[in-house]
């Protein structure tokens, strides 16, 4: 049992300016975390026993299915050099020198460490399965660290790597994870979803994300309320409707002097978006640092989602070109771009114009459009590919609902990442038959912290503002700092006092992590503390005790019983046991 | 429970040349570690385990004194040059820039981070006593990464730092740390002794480390046999026999022609080194960065050691000086420098001297002694303090009993800081009167890998080698990555691997941490690889399973004996229960 007096817990009457979701306001507030430097944060008591809970949590169910490792931070250069990612990491990887000038830096994830470890100490297909995990800090230079603990450049994180004999073996271990988060995020308290997510260009075949829905989040997801479809923007598709043609007719050039955008072309012409292509210019820079040219077509009223088009064209950067650029590439104006005799590296046509026909797009020529433009008849595109974002509201792929699109913050991902490292590092193992193959890998990611915060904005999301007009919140019982404060609302009173003492000890004896706030303050300012901090359930020792009663608060339901003092252990199992159903 | 077919142990046949302690040997060998680069460790399953566990204890009995914070490994240079370490650091600190040419650097320590959330926090008397700890990773960037585990550029530390209203409060803030270290490292099953420490030049009034003995430690201490005195090198103290002094007689100058050091003056005068003065001519660079000179005197016998030097100069680098110095300083041939008339910025009489009269020592000439020097009477020291060796046989400081010198390697370090960090970062908080002070402060870390390696080092010190001719060891229960292993013999038998998995469920149940050794292997090389995981306890499940009997091997004791099936859980219980006791 613990005693507010004795603890470390400094509050803040208000959260600092620059603090904008609810997640950093409370996180400072309550004295969980103090900033230390730019998306660098120190965590104090309250935020500690959290982390603490969540890794237990986490550390039960992947050791379930796993085994643990601990690994360092500090990476020589040569092992990033081995997997070709010294130099693509960019800026985001954190490096320095030691003593004799050789190369180190910070781990931001280890697929490297660990297949380094398998590539010299597996060597028969009879030690697969692995799955080896760890906890541990990772270090990442965010360009723009904000939003507390949401964007920071020091983080923790559970990650594990699965080696397998063969795709079968590596669906199994990727099915495993993906049962053990469910159980991670559900016994944290969470509501997530898991969606499909963009695989990217690591030559990987599955990928899902593990999301909780909150406007502090960056991600963009898409779902249906009817059928449970959900994917990450980057990779979420709809069933678009089908679009009745314009009339059929030959290819020929019509005259817009100055149109040259999507609107102005279509108000000059008197034609809808939908009948008209889009043309977008890039440059993509390669992995292995090439710059390649792309010339890719959308529909007049859809957007470009870059993630996709870079997966689309096998990884790289991306950037669109100027007008100087495609003058020079493709000897065409901007404005007047379109496909008919353009030559690019990547000729790329989205799927929703895939079967279209008699559009209309720019002619190569300053001035002038071209109508009935039929793709695959009157150009061939090197690759048709869903390159766009779906909109909110257009159909499910799926069974046709209305998608919504909402902000969500993601809190695991897991991954199919194939041959990637065991080829570029040369990780082998004999088969059963005797041949050399490479072991098939998956990554798996869950960022603590991000548990944390997602835990504070689901709350604070659904419970809005209190009457004292604070943003309210309630941490999940599991995770919380402390599952219950017993309240003495008057330690001048001894009566009152040892009553606390006593239903505090029967709590903490019954397994409750129970805290006893036995400070000498108001009760309204003891009351406004537990809730600071978010302890879900808080037990007052006022004065109906003269009844024999205290009041039993349940934040997360926001109901309030009187209760028999002798009673309390039982009333709070009871509604312990209730909730995790 | 556990099953060895399952995990991944990969054991060595032989450890890497370079691999010189035992530690280092059987963490490779017993595949608890890799190395990744130099002093950057990997740890696998097992030496996780043992780190998990040695952690658990850690931070079971500094909760029961303090409160657990995590401070990041990321420092901002502002608050180290705060502290004035940003430059005294020098080379060991890893030192990097972020992306916007920030200066950071990854905390060799975490005063500066605790002393500034304190200053920031701490306003009033009433918060005070704290005790706030940490367990995470530190970073140095030692000079010569070596000996395995034992000096590493990258280490798990339990930190603490205590915030105390007066000297009064910190000797408590100490004494529960000497007590939890005393707890946990009991309990880690180490034989230690605290001894008493150098203080440094930081200020600090008192200091005591934790150590093991081994050969395979850097550290000297010199401990009594008989009344448990015990210090560091760095601040042993011997009492010593009166010497008889030589006639009285007046300063004269005496020709050494060719005689420099002590034995040859010695020597050619006839006269034991016990009647010389030995003088040492050193440079000091002070820690604000100006250089000083010092001339020490010794008794002609005694070895000056440069820690306790460094402390009675207040701290600072040291070096000897060159002849060509020497001559240009004092205007005295090295050889021939004395006392009389010399002009240092410190001039320090070794302890030892104090009282003694009629010594030969250096005449400031070329080619001459002087006879008959009596300090304090012919010259006048800035200083008198110990500053030298003690050797191994000297009498007890305490007792009189002839001293022993050892190796023994630091597990834990307490020290009261006093007002170094709240006086440079500037914290104070308000006393009882209202009146502005500065906490006074302690700190106190344990390296959770030197755990590990003193209790694999101590292990083999006293066991040797084994008839395998193997290093031979064991782990203290309470820290091996698994307790008991259960080995089944021969696993195609049906009725011995049944048996196999019933014991093991049963101790399983019983909470030890159980293996059971399932593979297809003959028994031989199981049980070589169980020692060599330094598993303390194992059941054989063999041939006498027919009279309903297996083997008990208590690795501990070097014990075997047949135990009834059904009775092997109770056996392993009392065994530990009496090793406990």
């Amino acid at each position: 049992m613990h005693r507010w007096s004795q603890l470390f817990i400094p509050t803040l009457r208000e959260a600092p300016a620059d603090a904008e979701v609810a997640s950093h306001k409370l996180l400072l507030r309550a004295g969980y975390v103090r900033q230390l430097g730019a998306g660098i944060y120190s965590y104090l008591l309250l935020g500690n026993r959290s982390i603490n809970k969540i890794v237990a949590i986490v550390r039960e169910e992947m050791d379930a299915i796993g085994q643990e490792f601990l690994l360092p931070a500090l990476n020589p250069r040569e092992i990033w050099e081995a997997s070709g990612r010294w130099s693509v990491m960019g800026e985001n990887m954190f490096r320095l020198k030691d003593r004799k000038g050789a190369d180190l830096c910070l781990g931001m994830t280890h697929e490297e460490v660990m297949t380094d470890i398998a590539r010299k100490e597996l060597r028969s297909y009879k030690q697969l399965p692995q799955i080896w995990y760890q906890i541990q800090t990772k270090f990442r230079d965010e360009p723009r660290p904000k939003a507390g603990l949401l964007r920071v450049r020091q983080f923790i994180m559970k990650d594990s790597y699965s080696f397998d004999i063969d795709a079968a073996g590596l669906d199994v271990s990727y099915d495993k994870h993906d049962r053990a988060y469910r159980n991670i995020f559900s016994r944290c308290g969470l509501d997530f979803v898991a969606v499909e997510a963009d695989s990217g260009a690591m030559g990987g075949s599955a990928s899902q994300e593990f999301m909780v829905y909150t406007d502090a989040g960056e991600d963009l997801i898409a779902s249906c309320p009817n059928c449970h479809y959900a994917a990450n923007l980057e990779k979420a598709t709809s069933a678009l409707a089908v679009v009745t043609e314009l009339a059929d007719g030959v290819v020929e050039e019509v005259s817009t002097p100055t149109q040259r955008t999507i609107d102005e072309v279509g108000a000059f012409l008197n034609v809808a978006s939908v009948y008209q292509m889009k043309t977008m210019a890039m440059v993509v820079t390669t992995p292995d640092g090439k710059s390649k040219t792309i010339v890719a077509f959308l529909r007049g009223d859809h957007m470009l989602n870059e993630a996709k088009l870079a997966t689309a064209v096998g990884g790289g950067e991306l950037r669109p070109m100027v007008a100087e650029e495609i003058l020079a590439a493709f000897g065409a104006p901007a404005g007047f771009l379109g496909p008919i005799g353009v030559k690019a590296d990547f000729v790329i046509l989205d799927a929703a114009l895939e079967g279209r026909k008699n559009l209309i797009t720019g002619a190569n020529k300053e001035g002038f459009h071209l109508r009935n433009v039929t793709p695959g008849k009157d150009f061939k595109p090197t690759l048709i590919a869903d390159v766009r974002n779906i909109n909110e509201g257009e159909p499910c792929p799926k069974c046709g609902t209305s998608l919504k699109l909402g902000k969500a913050v993601e809190i695991g991902h897991i991954f199919k990442l194939g041959y990637r490292y065991s080829e570029s590092m040369g990780a082998s193992v004999l088969d059963s038959n005797g041949k050399e193959v490479m072991p098939i890998m998956g990554c798996y990611g869950i960022g603590i912290e991000r548990i944390l915060t997602a835990a504070i904005e689901q709350s604070a999301a659904n419970r809005g503002i209190d009457a004292r007009g604070e943003i309210s919140y309630a941490m999940p019982p599991s995770i919380a700092p402390f599952e219950v404060v017993v309240t003495v609302t008057n330690v001048a009173d001894e009566t009152l006092r040892a009553a606390g003492e006593t239903v505090a000890q029967a709590l903490d004896k019954a397994g409750f992590d129970t805290i006893l706030d036995d400070r000498d303050e108001r009760a309204g300012v003891k009351f406004k503390d537990a809730d600071l901090a978010g302890i879900p359930f808080r037990i007052n020792i006022g004065k109906k005790l003269a009844e024999g009663k205290v009041e039993f608060v349940n934040r997360l339901t926001n109901e309030s019983v009187d209760v028999a003092v002798e009673e309390v252990t039982q009333a709070l199992t009871r509604v312990c046991e209730s909730a995790s159903k």
